[in-house]
């Protein structure tokens, strides 16, 4: 074997920490990375510490924001009657580009699991209920992926919410536009028919 | 839209520079490298700094190495009499796994491309012709990739080498181990015909 280099490895082992880096994409970047001229590897560095110091939750949604609240939550156009509540923050950049939702998020960072050891207490659960228990506050929009863990969570929270005469909604079920009735699963095209509308 | 993030764009930005790494994947991997301990993430940015001021080139033979000559070269156990060319640093490390080859390297750091404006003058031809001219070199092994400009370039230093006395061969060409002759293409399959040997 060549002898190995330190200080390379270290690099490639960064990059293989990400997730869906194998070790030979790793490998490619850290010789991407050391080809680069000096100052732009630095400038990629200091991209890394600057946006980890810039960058928090924002107190009231979770969602990420470099100023004290983010710019959603300090919006004073957006309707505060609405709460969408997401699994993570690209979640949130998702929905605002459709243009469509105009209320407020909130962002739990994570989903119950009880395989994985994430409990109620480990997400942004409890400030959630502090807001929707706010008398402005009429919807809540459980926004999580359709998925088992998604599902449960947004059951376990509407349970919650439910009590403080807040309405609960869930995201629609059905086929993805331009989707295909022949590749789609037999739940989600169950899903769609029990919940076919009018035309 | 969500209010953008100066230094989170600036961050998606660097990793959407990298080889391979999509917008989608870049703006996956940024938020990953928030959610890190911040240990972690000044880490991750230190081994960019490291890898980056610790690794140079070789002054012989061009491969990557955090000593003043690489590891290759200062071997004294080494064949001295071969030299494997190759296009980069990623190529001496797979001959380097087959722990068959133990000649030394030369690494060109690209290939004659006029497409791309990359002309002999470029890459460390120069060099090479040097080495070759000692005495002791019986052998030079062009091992470039067998794409047109690697095959462009190992005529061209052949070119520059074979009146210097010094033997110049080839990679062979063939099925690779494993393959498939329904998936071979005519090239690779006309190759492995005219390169056959008995058995």
């Amino acid at each position: 074997m060549s002898t190995p280099i330190p200080s390379l490895e270290n690099l490639i082992d960064h990059f293989a920490a990400l997730p869906g880096i194998g070790r030979k994409t790793a490998s490619r970047l850290a010789y991407y990375v050391l080809a680069m001229p000096e100052v732009e590897a630095k400038g990629f560095a200091e991209s890394i510490v600057m946006a980890h110091s810039m960058v928090h939750q924002c107190p009231i949604c979770h969602n990420l924001t470099d100023t004290e609240q983010c710019g959603i939550c300090k919006n004073e156009d957006r309707d505060n009657s609405v709460i969408c509540v997401v699994e993570s923050p690209q979640d949130v950049n998702a929905f605002e580009k459709t243009r469509e939702y105009k209320g407020l998020y909130h962002v739990l960072h994570g989903l119950i699991s009880p395989i994985d050891g994430i409990t109620p207490e480990q997400i942004h659960i409890k400030d959630l209920i502090i807001r929707a228990a706010d008398d402005v506050v009429e919807e809540v929009i459980m926004a999580t992926n359709p998925t088992v863990e998604g599902e449960s969570t947004a059951i376990y929270i509407s349970k919650l919410i439910k009590p403080l005469g807040v309405k609960v909604t869930r995201l629609a079920y059905g086929m993805p536009v331009g989707g295909n009735l022949e590749h789609a699963d037999e739940v989600t095209l169950y899903r769609a028919l029990t919940g076919r509308s009018e035309i």
